[in-house]
């Protein structure tokens, strides 16, 4: 069992890599135009803009003088050779971009839907310019779903992108909102995954978490986050979108532990007929987790978890993350490297299921 | 890995069972009083009495023609003959009984109080009459937190119970407020524990899942007891009261498998100076885990969680439960005796680590 302990992380250096047989391709890592940090300063400074979770996130990345928001502002907008060096220092081959939490989804539909289109052309001439290292994900703006659609068409046909980036709910409100289908439709069409990634808990749900300071990526992040990919399988999105694919990082947020939880209440709750919304479903919700979610290691550095993954969704629904600028230890990849796994099955995880995926 | 699928869970029979050499002892098991029963029906008509989870919940429980509601409330109001009978059919030696969710805790003060204080006297007194069968936690108010002390001090020396049962917040309040500490310093000084049990998320942050009909057993009650428990360890509870023991059902509402997210993100958060409630703390978050939670397997019974908190807890913080009359199946039982385990594991498992505990 190897238990690292996150207070040890960042004594190892770079030179304790080893040289491995697998690319490593970290599948959640993130960048932000400097334009997006303005209009977000925009949103911090319009009284008329009241997202609880927003204004304390980018209150404190935009406004902080500590350390950690400094450095995530330095190396979230940079494309090109910090982040390489950063890549090159961690040992990573290659990293799948896409634009930060919460992206475009705090804005007007009309601004979402162009700076989506201006984040992908940015993101696409970087990876042109760098192959073999990045790989990116294109945003798009769900609240204009037609729209978003149309962009994740140009984003995978025209710009060279991998698959589609949300950031959890738009507005308090979840995918499984018709007026989202469109963007569902077309990503099934494409067969092109959507990462859906955390963000903060909305005004609907944030007040008991944040008045602790547990809103973000310690726990708010990632419940926000299962539960949106939740009301996915028990709304019975992948009932009416069956290929459609849905990447999710943090180790799925903690679903793949819940799983039997899931299968067994779901259906007692399904049996009691209680809810308008919960009909039966063509399969289990662990049907759905093992055929259409993958996970990624963003956050997780720790067998007993990532073993779990592999072991209830299989190895080869398991990815590897880094989940650069938020956390880039090169002890995390170590210790990832370093996992009691087959040959075989470690570049499963680092490589070639991402290969895969994302069709790289 | 032994996938027991919940599908197909109740075609095994209680001649299946194996004779074991251990007690099978399930510690988060409920039952009603009928004036309760009266009292929620009152709550459901009252309406100044408005919290969506509540109604939901009980708007099923109370009035739902199904089965499974119709034998919840059979079941939950019996501590004998019936009771018993299932406890033989499912193998179950003892159960450790607690007043079911949200207990007293929707109810005024005073009422809440003086309720609590009846249930205590009618557990008290079906564990005297089947002693080896039978043992109670105290239920108490905690938003009368200074009577709530005196009646866990009652219920532990003069009643003869093991412990208090807390159904998580309160009006939408937490045991981290100042306000609850004297139940806190009581169970710290009785060196009894306090079993944190779910109730329905608080209208606070209940919208977003009842929407979809998930605020119930399948994922709001973990989310909002996994954020109950999260709060008193960031917020310094156990450097407060460091004895105070807390066990937890659902495999401790997953914070085992997010236990090295927890760490991490603690850390940044702390060392960010974000939050004014996010203070330095002795321990990990992690530290607090090991050595002031106990978990039960209560809606689990699946090897690979249960194996990952024996794995990251220790073996001697991981207990049986079964959730009676909420799930009672013997296929679970079956399963569970199933597990590869060492026969001392087992023992600890579904025995010795609940006698040690409760002191039963």
């Amino acid at each position: 069992m190897n238990q690292i302990l996150p207070g040890t992380l960042h004594d190892a250096t770079a030179d304790q890599l080893k040289k491995v047989a697998y690319k490593r391709i970290a599948t959640e890592e993130a960048f932000c135009p400097p334009e997006m940090m303005d209009i977000y300063r925009g949103l911090l400074d319009d009284n008329s803009f009241t997202d609880p979770g927003f204004n304390t996130m980018f209150g404190f990345y935009l406004n902080s003088p500590s350390l950690r928001s400094q450095q995530i502002r330095d190396y979230l907008t940079d494309l090109g050779d910090l982040r390489l060096s950063h890549m090159d220092a961690r040992g990573i081959d290659m990293q799948v971009i896409a634009l930060t939490s919460p992206g475009v989804q705090v804005m007007p539909k009309e601004q979402a839907t162009s700076f989506a289109a201006y984040a992908n052309d940015m993101l696409s001439d970087a990876c042109k310019k760098h192959p073999t290292r990045f790989a990116g994900l294109a945003a798009v703006a769900p609240h204009d779903a037609n729209n978003a659609a149309k962009e994740l068409d140009r984003g995978i046909n025209k710009l060279g992108l991998k698959g589609a980036i949300i950031h959890s709910h738009t507005f308090g409100e979840y995918l499984d909102d018709p007026k989202f289908w469109p963007l569902l439709e077309a990503a099934e069409a494409l067969d092109t995954p959507i990462y859906l990634h955390p963000q903060v808990p909305s005004a609907k749900m944030i007040e008991p978490f944040l008045d602790a300071g547990l809103d973000g990526a310690i726990y708010g992040f990632g419940v926000e986050t299962g539960l949106h990919l939740l009301r996915l399988i028990t709304t019975g999105m992948f009932d009416r979108f069956p290929k459609l694919q849905v990447v999710v990082g943090h180790l799925g947020e903690a679903l793949p532990f819940w799983m039997y939880r899931l299968d067994y209440m779901h259906r007692a709750g399904v049996v009691a007929k209680r809810y308008e919304r919960m009909k039966p479903l063509k399969g289990k919700v662990s049907d759905y987790l093992r055929n259409n979610v993958y996970v990624t290691t963003s956050g997780f550095a720790w067998e007993p978890a990532i073993k779990l993954c592999q072991d209830v969704l299989g190895v080869e629904r398991v990815l590897y993350a880094m989940d650069y600028p938020y956390q880039h230890d090169v002890a995390e990849v170590i210790a990832t490297d370093d996992l009691d796994l087959s040959d075989d099955v470690k570049k499963m995880l680092f490589q070639t299921n991402a290969e895969k995926v994302f069709k790289l």
